[in-house]
């Protein structure tokens, strides 16, 4: 088991005084993504989860439809996750490609980028009377924190945490990069054959860029709430998919960009 | 002129009550980035100085060393740049891939990832005597917040600039993406054949990633300071590299996690 924290000799700078610590920083590390011995992504990530990171990207990119695709998950000499795919399941080369270039014959607009997420089979979410009471928005950061581990000592890392309709936490991840601790998030529950995420509720303790709404839509999420400002492409992403996107859910309040109706 | 940022419709929740407003959103886009007709990378960025972003992006990556190298830099269509190289410039095929892929026969580990880094003719930063006073460290984050433009209006977005060792600020670059700011940064005076940066300082709005301090290095800053938290990668390459490497610069403080000679 690889460590997601490591402590270095500090110097630790207040006004014009200084003194030599040990401090913690969270740990950075490549992991190698392979589909059988194709490798496909490198990603810079924290340690622990590695098989739900693995899944969980794959699942995004529409590349695996679910734990049913899956024949074998091995994660080798520590920094590499192969996935070997049912039999059954096929790879479109062409769709690997057009996911890391996003390129298309219209040109490359936020258009066309909306448009590849609707390829890859993403679709709208439903209307189905889910609805959240403000009140437990804003009760969300706090539970956040509450199960971050790592960053309290290390003040360095992005979190996920996924929610019930009810308020009950699944799971939080942490990491280094944000759109990996989703991918462990939305992974774990691909993995145990839980999605489509219907009635769920999934909050990021950073941004909400169009690479994590696109994310929080293909695994069929309702609701992404950020701490941070989403930027415009992600309002466009989740008004496309009918998705409830809210920002800078902090301090008793909080914006809401896309979906309304689902909050009471 | 594309633009950087957009007004959106808002619902701002604040306890139990509600109201619609127009509020800002930061705009973010694809850009394709271009070596003659081959597509070689799609960033998620902020329009704006997309020059200077291609450029800083292909320096950082080692596949050109200067202004010298490029022939012409065309923008199309709003969210490409095509880099047409100078024809005496090689570009080796197999390096683009392990820009990519930076998996080596060692296996992936943090230890390959420096290494690559330095295959890519990175070089160790200089100890010319050149030294920041911690008083002038202290007042970095106001200089930034003090000409960041769109932040201000959207809460959204990473920011980095280029101070000289005098404390005059070169420029300041806002972007949905932090290493596209520090591209955007870089590469402008990649492109005014102002490298290597000897003498001057990085400051970045967030945190300092294993990615961030490879664009410095490669660009030849000897200070790189992050108003967030380093990770365990981006202090093992700014030793590696001789860098002065500053994390949570903010309140009067500052951590030093490499090359504290040049902390005056």
């Amino acid at each position: 088991m690889k460590r997601n924290v490591l402590t270095v000799p500090v110097r630790k700078v207040h006004g014009a005084a200084s003194e030599a610590v040990q401090d913690f920083v969270a740990v950075e590390e490549p992991l190698e993504i392979r589909i059988g011995d194709r490798p496909l992504s490198i990603t810079m990530r924290t340690p622990g989860h590695d098989l739900e990171l693995a899944a969980g990207f794959l699942f995004g990119e529409g590349i695996l439809g679910g734990a049913a695709d899956i024949e074998r998950l091995d994660a080798e000499g520590g920094n590499r996750v192969t996935v070997t795919l049912g039999s059954r399941v096929e790879v479109d080369n062409a769709r690997l490609q057009r996911n890391f270039y996003m390129s298309s014959s219209c040109g490359v607009c936020g258009k066309a980028s909306i448009d590849a997420v609707h390829a890859t089979g993403c679709t709208m979410l439903p209307r189905d009377g889910f609805v959240v009471a403000a009140q437990f928005v804003h009760g969300l950061p706090a539970k956040l924190r509450e199960s971050q581990a790592v960053f309290d000592r290390t003040g360095g890392l992005h979190a996920a945490a996924l929610f019930d309709g009810d308020g009950s936490l699944r799971s939080v991840r942490e990491d280094v990069g944000r759109h990996n601790a989703v991918d462990k998030v939305i992974g774990a529950e691909v993995l145990a054959g839980r999605t489509p995420l219907a009635r769920t509720i999934l909050l990021v303790s950073g941004r909400a860029s169009f690479e994590l709404v696109q994310k929080a839509a293909m695994a069929g999420i309702p609701v992404l709430a950020a701490v941070g400002a989403p930027s415009s492409l992600a309002v466009d992403l989740a008004q496309r998919f009918q998705m409830t996107l809210l920002g800078f859910v902090r301090d008793g309040r909080f914006n809401i960009y896309s979906g309304s109706w689902r909050v009471q």
